[in-house]
C-alpha cells in the first residue's frame, strides 16, 4: 500500500529571530517545499515564507491538513522546552505524526508515546540508530555502481546541500542518481537514512556500510553519500572518517566556504583550515588501500559574497587545487556533476 | 573510607582451548596478577596457571575469598550464553561482584540486576559509557604535562601494552607517568577509564577528552594513552582519529606487529598496511592543526619471532623510519621511553 503523501508542518515556535528555523526544517523547505503546507510560529501568524502560509498555532494549521509535525529547530542541549511538549501534544491528539531531528528522543518520552498510541499517531525520531546495526563486513566494497562522497573543511558548509545538487543534476541527464543520507536533515528530505553521527562508536563504518548497500538496493548507480564534519575537525572528526571508510566512496568532492579560514565553533582554538590543496592530499592518503578514492572537484559556498567575489573564490580553489570547482547553488551544479562523470570514467 | 582490595576470580569456563581467556582476562593476569585469586574453568580444575589456581566451581573458588568475578572472555557475538547466566547468579548469591568487559550489559539484565540488588552486589559494565557525556570543548587543549597516545597500523597488536609498559618504565624512574585507559581490558586493569569504542559517535572525541582532563586530575604529567584500531581500519578508523583527536597528543609511538602485511579480520580485504614510513607521515599529518604530534618512536611486537627474527625486525623498523624503535616487551621499555623524554625536552 502507497503511503499518502507527507503533508508538514514546521514547527518553529520561538525561531523568529532565526530565519533558518535550524538545519532540518530550512533543509526540508529547501528540497521538499511542496510537501510543506504551513509553519508554526506564533509570532509571525498570518505572514507567509516562500508562499508557505505562518500559522499561530497547531489549531490554526489544521484547515491545511498536515500529517507529519518536524521539529526541525535545535533547541540548547537537544532538550525540549516545556512549552514544545504542550506544542508536540496538541499534535498528537490532533492525530498528526512527529519528526524529530533532535539528540533526545520523543518515543522515551513514556506519557509523550502513550499518548500518540492512543491516538495512533507516530513518533519518528530521525536520529534514531537502528537496533540492529553492527560492524562493518566489507559488503560496501561489492556495492556495484559509483559512491561519490562530500567531503569538507569544516562543519556546516553544505555538504549536505552540495550532495542534494549534484544529485538532482545527475538525475536531470537520465543518471540512476540517488542521494544517500547520513544525518537528520538528509533523512528528512530523503525519507530514509541513519545519522551516523547517533550511533555506536563502533558502528559508525558499520551505519555508513549498510547506507550505500541500501542505496544500491534503491537502484542507486551513482551514490551521493552527505558528508559529515571534517577530518581535521576536533570535535566529529570520528564521525567523519568512520563514514569515509565505511562509505568506501570512489570520488571525493571537497567542500569549503569561502573566505573561511578558521574551523568554527570548536573549543581551544583557533584551529587553522589548512590549504584546499592539502586537504585534497590529506584525503586520498587517507583513502583504504583497498579503495583508493580521488578528489575529483571543489564545491564552493560563496554565500556571503556578491558575485565578482564569488567568481573569484571560484578561481582560487582551481587554482590552488588544479580541479574544476564551482557554486553549485549559484551557478549550477552542471561543472561539478561534469567531473564526476568524466572521473568514474 | 579506602576500597578493600579487589581478589580477581576469572570466569574462564569454556575457554579452555583459548590460552588467551580473551584479551580482558589476559592483561588483568598479566598487569594485575597479584589480584587474581583463582581462575574459573571446570575443564582444568586443580591445574594452576602461572600459580594461579583453577577450580572446577564457583563454591570451590569461595576459600580464596574472591571479591569480584571477571568476564574477561569475548563469546560470539558479546552474548551471555545460558549457562554463563547460571555462573554468575552463582557469583552474585555468594556476594561476589561481576566486573564485565562485553558489550551486552549485565545490569540491563532485570533478574541479574534485582538478584545483586538483594545481594548488595555490584554489576560493573567496563563498557558502559557515562551517562553525562558529551562532545569534545578544547579542555583536551589545556591539559598541563605530556600526553603521549600509542597508535598503530592494525588493531590487537599491543597497542595497550606498550602503554602499560612505557608507564611501567617512566614511573621506575620516578616520572609522575599515568596510563590511560581506553578500552574494557585497560579499564579493568587500571580501576577507571572509558571505552571510547562504546560511546555515541559524536561525542568519541569528548570521551577522549575527558580522560586525558582526568588522567591529569589524578596527577598525572606524562599520560600513556591506549591507542584503539587504525587510521587505516576499514572497521574501526572512526574510534581512532576520534580518539586521536580528543586526546590530543603531544607524542605518538608507532605500534606495529613484526611481520604483517595487511589488516587482519576486516572484510572485503586483503587491506595492505602501508610502508612505516607512510603510517608515520600520515599520523603526523592528521594531527589537529593547533596541536602538532610527532610520532617519536616505533613498538614493534615480535611474538611470533626468534631472538634473532626479532632482533632484525627493530632494526628494519628504524631503517624504515629512522626513529628509534624496540620491542617492549621482549627487550625492555627503556629505549622507547628515553626517545619520548628526549622529545618531551
Amino acid at each position: 500500500m502507497r503511503q499518502p503523501p507527507t503533508r508538514y508542518l514546521i514547527l518553529a515556535e520561538g525561531f523568529s529571530a532565526d530565519p533558518h528555523y535550524g538545519k532540518t526544517a530550512l533543509g526540508v523547505l529547501r528540497y521538499r517545499r511542496n510537501d510543506v503546507v504551513a509553519i508554526l510560529d506564533s509570532e509571525r501568524a498570518g505572514e507567509s515564507d516562500d508562499g508557505v502560509p505562518v500559522v499561530g498555532a497547531v489549531e490554526d494549521a489544521l484547515p491545511f491538513a498536515p500529517t507529519t509535525a518536524l521539529v526541525g529547530v535545535a533547541t540548547q542541549g537537544g532538550r525540549f522546552p516545556p512549552a514544545w511538549i504542550d506544542l508536540l501534544k496538541q499534535c498528537i491528539v490532533n492525530g498528526i505524526d512527529v519528526e524529530n531531528g533532535l539528540h533526545v528522543f520523543l518515543a522515551d518520552d513514556s506519557e509523550l508515546r502513550s499518548l500518540a498510541d492512543q491516538h495512533g499517531v507516530v513518533l519518528r525520531d530521525l536520529r534514531r540508530p537502528p537496533a540492529d546495526l553492527s560492524t562493518a563486513t566489507g559488503a560496501n566494497l561489492e556495492v556495484q555502481g559509483t559512491i561519490v562522497l562530500t567531503v569538507g573543511s569544516d562543519c556546516a558548509i553544505g555538504k549536505m546541500t552540495v550532495a542534494l545538487e549534484l544529485d538532482l543534476e545527475a538525475r536531470r541527464r537520465g543518471e540512476r542518481s540517488l542521494f544517500v543520507p547520513t544525518g537528520q536533515t538528509g533523512i528528512a528530505i530523503a525519507g530514509w537514512g541513519i545519522a551516523v553521527d547517533a550511533v555506536v562508536a563502533d558502528f559508525i563504518a558499520g551505519a555508513a556500510e549498510r547506507l550505500v548497500v541500501e542505496g544500491s538496493a534503491r537502484g542507486g548507480e551513482l551514490l551521493w553519500v552527505e558528508g559529515q564534519g571534517a577530518i581535521l575537525h576536533p570535535v566529529y572528526s570520528g564521525v567523519t572518517v568512520g563514514l569515509y571508510h565505511g562509505s568506501a566512496p570512489h570520488l571525493l568532492v571537497l567542500c569549503h566556504e569561502a573566505g573561511r579560514t578558521e574551523i568554527e565553533g570548536a573549543g581551544g582554538g583557533p584551529h587553522p583550515i589548512p590549504p584546499l590543496r592539502e586537504l585534497v592530499d590529506l584525503h586520498e592518503r587517507l583513502a583504504l588501500t583497498v579503495r583508493p578514492a580521488r578528489v575529483v572537484a571543489v564545491a564552493v559556498n560563496t554565500r556571503a559574497l556578491d558575485e565578482e567575489g564569488a567568481r573569484a573564490a571560484v578561481a582560487a580553489a582551481e587554482a590552488d587545487t588544479g580541479l574544476p570547482a564551482d557554486d553549485p547553488v549559484r551557478f549550477g551544479a552542471g561543472r561539478l556533476v561534469d567531473a564526476v562523470l568524466a572521473a568514474r570514467g
